[in-house]
């Protein structure tokens, strides 16, 4: 089939899915977009279908539509998914990475499994069996709800005992708190042929506040040593769960100079979003070729940079007011992407900002600046 | 007024209207498009009208629900543009701009009442006139139409007496035919603060018998001098008209090494395609920025470039179907664009090809041997 007849549909269109939405239109793909109105993407696909990608008769009424599912979260209702599989239509990833991926338990077993390095973890069912285990045994550990964590959200830092009690009652992982240098993101794509790609590794900076990731620098600060090694684990990863797609592994450096895995995305990743200007190739434009089997395009930097990520203002929720965002016209390479969203709340991602400079260090300074120039009202 | 809260709105869906929207949703501002149905643009704007942007009502109708006007094609409905001017509306570019760019006679009388270089031109009521005046006196002419050309259309090289009769009966311009080295563009944005930046000089490589670009690279192989000569005309000619976004003056360079302005166009042009991947900023986000009067962005060059323009082959007809596509993916910095055209024709603009490379004859040579492989037919 001429890779232009293919319909893709499309699972959540928030800003991921509008920006594979914007990708895709310089193809002039079929992209057809599930999710509920309003949303960043809908103005920008070939066919917008109103309806929860959580939800089993929604999801399967869409797939059926289309030629090839792929999704712009994890989320999703993987019932319908199997299905939509078993009656041979292409679910990119598939739902056995999915499997894997949703549920923080189900990933970390497969590192395990993998002896890929990640952080060591106690299993509990809720509450009552993590209370036993720490009340009379008790040292800092990060909560991680096994499921719907995104963004910061179903993550604690558990660092008084005083705390237990408060804890959600969930299916959850102790994580052993590690002491990291810095965190790194290593995005790759992978066809169905099993071709694949890096991009060069981004540092991530994270704001402790909002517990989201705030700035972010490409190329990382980190030896060629360290980056070969983080691809090889990404790989491996990537090959294991059969991923087809972008894939973003995020890394922790520790102080002691070891990687260990964070977590992966199987989908375009904010640690990939200044690819769309700094990049021969986008992230998004990857994701798009993997899962139509095309030849993957070259990743290579054209200039280092830095983004921000422009969240929404404390203290302000309801219709976003751009506060002095006119100012970020007047820099020179920098590149505004606003997302659309109808109302802002604090620490929502409303959009980034990507300034390319010949100097990394000179570009984080130039979006540091801009941070504290500009904020997202309402 | 926020920038992103400025309503505005495009007479024309085609290629450049879609790709005017697809810059526009990076700043998620808000696109209405007037055009017939189906058209490019029409899935990536926040608001689609149907109707034509030649008709009075239409256009009156359209301009009034939006704040800007602005255009992706000069052939629009004028007289509702003046309506809607001197109800208050921002019109960009102005009708005064657009009166004397639409019509190549009013053309060619600024250039001559200005002192710019073009070529020297005899005025025809029609057919009649014409003839009397050739009849017993030929030599070889360019004939122009002067209202309604567009892409070649509307021009005829009249090399033999013999055609006279043949030739459209109505208002016309007669050229001297001028021999000529090579045809470059130069693209500038002024925002009604009257700001100017110029893009690096466009190299256009027309087909013969195309009488289409169909190959350009940039930077320009000519001399810095000439150059900023070809800036100075253009400012000269943006500053007289009052434009405000885009424009685009294209030159003939003689055999005796002059330049002289062959047309203008006051919109985004297709020689400044290439400006999406290889420049700091396109033509399309600095044409919004001009009309919204922000600041303008960088025009600096990434790299060198050469661009294709993807024609409907000869002999074909009907829904299109892009015979060895596939390859570009193999090629390194090469970006596809399709404009999603429903049916393609013997030399319709279908879509274009950019590719970077830090050799511009090496991305010329690149484009020219893809053309041989690749074929849009029906």
């Amino acid at each position: 089939m001429y890779f232009n007849k293919t319909k893709i549909g499309i699972l959540g269109g928030g800003q991921l899915g509008k920006m594979l939405c914007l990708s895709a239109a310089n193809l002039h793909l079929d992209i057809s977009i599930l999710d509920n109105a309003p949303c960043s993407a809908q103005n920008y696909c070939t066919k917008f279908v109103e309806g929860s990608f959580k939800n089993y008769d929604a999801v399967l009424a869409f797939g059926r539509n289309v030629d090839v599912v792929t999704v712009e979260i994890e989320h999703v209702n993987i019932e319908a998914l199997e299905v939509l599989e078993t009656e041979g239509k292409l679910v990119h990833p598939s739902t056995k990475a999915l499997k894997i991926i949703i549920d923080k338990g189900i990933q970390k077993e497969f590192y395990f499994k993998n002896n890929i390095p990640t952080a060591a973890a106690l299993f509990f069912e809720g509450n009552t069996d993590l209370t036993a285990h720490f009340k009379n045994n008790f040292s800092p550990f990060v909560w991680k709800s096994r499921t719907g964590g995104y963004d910061g959200k179903g993550v604690i830092y558990v660092c008084d005992e005083n705390i237990l009690a408060s804890l959600p009652n969930q299916p959850c992982i102790a994580e052993t708190p590690i002491k990291i240098k810095k965190e790194i993101s290593i995005l790759l794509a992978r066809n169905s042929d099993g071709a694949i790609v890096f991009f060069p590794a981004t540092e991530m900076i994270f704001d402790d506040n909002a517990n989201l990731l705030l700035f972010q620098t490409c190329p990382a600060e980190i030896s060629n040593y360290k980056e070969l090694e983080a691809q090889y684990w990404s790989e491996k990863i990537a090959t294991e769960i059969g991923m087809v797609g972008l894939l973003a592994v995020e890394f922790f450096l520790t102080d002691e100079d070891k990687l260990i895995v964070n977590e992966v995305a199987p989908r375009p990743h904010n640690s990939g979003h200044h690819t769309i200007e700094a990049c021969m190739t986008s992230q998004f434009e990857q994701h798009l070729r993997a899962i139509l089997n095309l030849p993957l395009g070259n990743t290579e930097l054209r200039k280092p940079c830095a983004l921000l990520n422009l969240l929404g203002a404390e203290g302000f929720s309801g219709e976003p007011i751009y506060k002095n965002y006119e100012t970020v016209f007047g820099i020179e390479d920098a590149h505004l992407h606003l997302y659309g969203k109808q109302t802002t709340k604090p620490y929502r991602k409303m959009g980034h900002l990507t300034v390319l400079n010949d100097d990394v260090k000179k570009a984080l300074d130039i979006v540091k600046k801009i941070y504290e120039q500009i904020s997202c009202e309402s």
